[in-house]
């Protein structure tokens, strides 16, 4: 879709409409997906008994679909699966804003939500499929290095989906922002960017000499386009 | 609480017992105020109308409370404030774990939940103490370099908190782990490790020449006691 010519996509629901700062939400698939896609983890939200839990766990998705796994014998998947309504977010800190008021201190990061029902992947072909897109999303090409999974390993194998179809994107990525007047109070003021990189890979002690260390496919920090001045 | 004599702190609740991989959970305090103490970010999960939300949002402790913070007309604020329960966690990743099976990949982290009734702090002292505590969490000595907060500012501004009582912590540092019999799989197995660090200061463009760079106190990656062996 060209947002050029069709102005912003609309949100999907009221649920997921961003209500303060509605400049800072964004309800288009392309964004969305960025977000998830550069997401390792995300936070599982689900209720037992009124009781709100939130477990993080790995994120991946393949298509209009949210993925996550574990054991079958997780609380969390034996709770979720089964059309329960879960809310899956994924965050991603990229500064501390540090302003001369304590009220205008703040934080700057892209956030996505996913709201709907939870579902199981029941066909052990499916799952095979899940499980392969889950490892090739953080290293392409792996899979099909590795000793395949056995029957046993599947059954023991929970994995979930979501539609991505309620869903919303918030981003502040606009630095430090002082009250009018306050420009000239002595603090400094600015922003502190967070950096997540991958460090030097650790051969477990059954690798042999000269044997290729895989890639790491994610971008760590995806970078974003800014908002537009006049949407601040 | 010297845990070599009297062994291990049991969960404080069966709510907040680590079921999968027992030998994960922790749930002393020191061990809980450690990975909450390292936490920018947690994500607060809450219900409405039966469907859980999970909204990240910054954290910070004092004592046995955690607080969190936002503007008195957000959503999740006005939802959770009022004794109703949420779900606190945050999440560290520390590195990700390949194995020679797709079943065996896994990740390195830290992660701590707090279980409990979210209140509102009425009183204004308490509330500008509360929002001090935030600002030195992250930048020792800032807090008195600000210009002080206005009466309008406190009172668009909500703090909530929940008592860290039913609380646990779930840690996995063990780094690559096969079946026996994969090792000689020819595959490459380790850990990639995750690494956040603090980028350049960016100034704003009111900040004069010679002003001094705030600290930034929080150790972004926080080193913890590995497992001992026999309980990998």
């Amino acid at each position: 879709m060209n947002e050029r010519t069709t102005g912003p996509v609309p949100p999907s629901s009221d649920r997921v409409r961003v209500r303060r700062k509605p400049d800072r939400g964004h309800y288009d698939r392309a964004t969305i997906d960025a977000i998830l896609d550069a997401s390792i983890v995300g936070s599982v939200g689900y209720v037992i008994d009124g009781q709100p839990y939130v477990t993080p766990t790995a994120i991946w998705r393949t298509g209009d679909r949210l993925f996550w796994h574990g054991s079958s014998a997780s609380r969390m998947l034996r709770q979720t699966k089964g059309g329960l309504p879960v809310c899956i977010t994924a965050f991603h800190l990229d500064a501390l804003v540090l302003a001369r008021s304590g009220f205008n201190h703040s934080l700057d990061y892209r956030s996505v939500m996913v709201l709907g029902r939870a579902y199981e992947v029941e066909d052990d072909e499916a799952k095979r499929a899940a499980l392969r897109a889950f490892v090739e999303h953080l290293y392409p090409g792996r899979w099909d290095e590795l000793r395949p999974p056995t029957s046993q390993e599947l059954k023991a194998t929970s994995v979930l989906w979501i539609e991505i179809a309620e869903a919303s994107v918030k981003i502040r990525d606009i630095g430090a922002h002082d009250e009018p007047g306050d420009e000239a109070w002595p603090a400094w003021a600015g922003s502190i960017p967070i950096v997540t990189t991958f460090g030097t890979p650790v051969p477990d002690p059954f690798v042999q000499p000269g044997m290729e260390t895989p890639v790491v496919a994610l971008a760590p920090r995806l970078s974003t386009p800014r908002l537009p001045e006049e949407d601040w």
